[in-house]
């Protein structure tokens, strides 16, 4: 077996799940993750952990849904038990087919996901990790070679963790310290409240709450945004390839907007309620195993020398006690590059400059 | 996908399981067993059944027991609570290999399953069935092509169970009545009681006590064999090719044995225990699906025109009340073909001769 599927499986159990003796662990396995899933099984058996494997399958859940009656029952017992007795749950994502539940019908899964409510509390209530197995399909979705597919992943999940953590705590502080931020570049000058606000250290690692493998990123929950942004890392949107969107606030809220591709789709989203015209959430990439965007938000929103807004939902995480944060059904991140002469400013100080950060060499002040 | 399949999932769920409504159901698949999971998912939903999947790969087990340090938890809580509050288990073997955990040493095996008691009790507290996917794996281990193979399963499992169930109930009815059972064919000459023991049809549903598909046997618990006999279906014993065995009994405890290849093993089961010289089960294989050895005891044993007998340990179900049945560590059943002009009387009538049974066209009393 490939080094790195081991390497990954120990990074996965070691650096972001934190497995200890004893642990019931639940593995998640897609149809495609077989190969992560036997290195994990042996990671976690060394760890004298306890282990079951379940078979996430894109095509099983197809089948089950497309023949249910569509009333599904309240959190069964046997599977909410399960969850409720287990100290993690690891996701190993990378299926055969990413569109492999295309045509189920949008309100069976809803129906099937609002009868399921307890039990996903208790999923996110253990100490779950979610990560990919590089498989031909998401090679494909990333329009990628296979070959060339695994060594993007490898480089974006086998990072020094530590190190990275370190780093990111050091724009943390920065950004929990201070009052506005800025970014200015082509086509964007965008002013934004941070104050009062905790930013989020997104190390890979539920000892940083954080529980995506690769993470990479610090966010915040900005206010009050003004000026404009021009986003111009392409990515799909609700099925739809947009490029160049870009956004102008008045008083924190969208007062206009325009793509250069699916406009229509845009218009949409920030349709969708009050809170979606506004900021939930400004992140700041910094994976620099992540070099390109692959159409996967999981990777794009990680890759270094980028920043991405979301409108929509804020989290809580980020919040001053008592403070309602931006809330909206919808939470749709949006990347602009940073390597192009771009800066990010907080109280006026630049922060990181044609994506250097100021404590980096080659940053120019 | 094959229509096969779809049917295999129906008679799975409908037949064997008896699958209602609301019935808490998990799925244990096997990792060349995926379009058996999803035809069996389909008919889940459709039956609006509730479904977990387990991903019960052989290289997975192998890699966590391989890794562990040997001393196992006891029955976890987590995956204990999965079961005990499960309606039905439903086992989709078929691997890709079946050697895949022939190097995990045996007492790392023994342990894991040692402190499993309680869930494997729970597991079989359930209305548990176990079946096949004819895999290339399993295809090559019964020496056949896999289209060949296929056939072959899909002959087995795809019968008309309500037709052979009812047949299956007029042997138990035949040997609940007798006294006495006797198999007379080319060196064999074997009388046993089976006096005041129950039969079961192990018509391959839940309804009948039968948790294997396919099934398609009548077998008791007989007792004081008196004679000789000869077990002409070659199979393999503990890794080893066997033919031949010829067994000798007097006063119920074998007193001589021989066979044409590996007579060793034959000599080191019978050497387990004072049980193992002793017979524990008698089986009348009734699936004319299965028309040829396949090596594989779940086939092999309910092939029609063969009878079968075990050496050690009977079935408690088989024994009036009270009554302690043969008490062994080992049960190895040992068959022996009918089709040959043999004949097995209760009470002196002949049941079946050359292989027809006495309710048969063909049969000649």
């Amino acid at each position: 077996m490939d080094d790195r599927i081991h390497e990954h499986a120990e990074t996965l159990v070691d650096w972001s799940a934190r497995i200890e003796s004893g642990d019931d662990v639940v593995l998640a396995v897609d149809d495609g993750a077989h190969d992560l899933a036997v290195a994990t099984a042996r990671v976690l058996g060394e760890r004298d952990a306890n282990l079951i494997s379940l078979y996430q399958s894109g095509e099983i859940s197809r089948a089950y849904l497309q023949g249910h009656g569509g009333e599904f029952d309240r959190d069964p017992e046997y599977q909410l038990e399960l969850y409720e007795n287990a100290d993690s749950v690891l996701y190993l994502g990378g299926g055969r087919n990413t569109a492999a539940t295309a045509d189920v019908p949008g309100d069976r899964q809803n129906a099937y996901s609002r009868a399921r409510q307890a039990i996903r509390e208790a999923r996110m209530d253990t100490d779950w990790v979610s990560t990919v197995h590089p498989t031909r399909s998401l090679a494909q979705q990333a329009g990628m070679s296979h070959p060339a597919y695994e060594e993007f992943v490898y480089d974006a999940v086998l990072r020094d963790w530590e190190e990275l953590a370190e780093e990111m705590d050091t724009l943390k502080e920065i950004l929990d310290d201070g009052s506005e931020a800025r970014i200015v570049g082509e086509d964007t000058d965008l002013t934004m409240s941070i104050e009062g606000r905790t930013a989020v250290n997104s190390a890979a690692s539920v000892a940083y709450d954080s529980h995506n493998l690769p993470s990479g990123e610090v966010f915040t929950a900005p206010a009050s945004p003004e000026g404009y942004v021009t986003f111009d890392v392409p990515m799909t949107v609700r099925g739809k390839r947009v490029r160049d969107i870009r956004l102008e606030f008045e008083d924190g809220v969208v007062v206009d907007y325009n793509a250069s591709m699916n406009e229509a789709v845009i218009g949409e989203i920030l349709d969708t309620d009050d809170g979606a015209k506004r900021l939930g959430e400004l992140g700041i990439g910094m994976n620099r195993g992540i070099d390109r965007p692959t159409d996967s938000i999981l990777f794009d929103e990680k890759m270094a020398e980028t920043i991405h807004l979301a409108v929509g939902r804020a989290y809580d995480a980020c919040l001053p006690d008592g403070e309602e944060g931006n809330e909206s059904a919808v939470h749709v991140d949006l990347i602009t590059n940073m390597d192009d002469g771009s800066r990010l400013l907080v109280d006026g100080e630049v922060i990181q400059r044609d994506g250097r950060f100021r404590w980096e060499d080659g940053f120019q002040s």
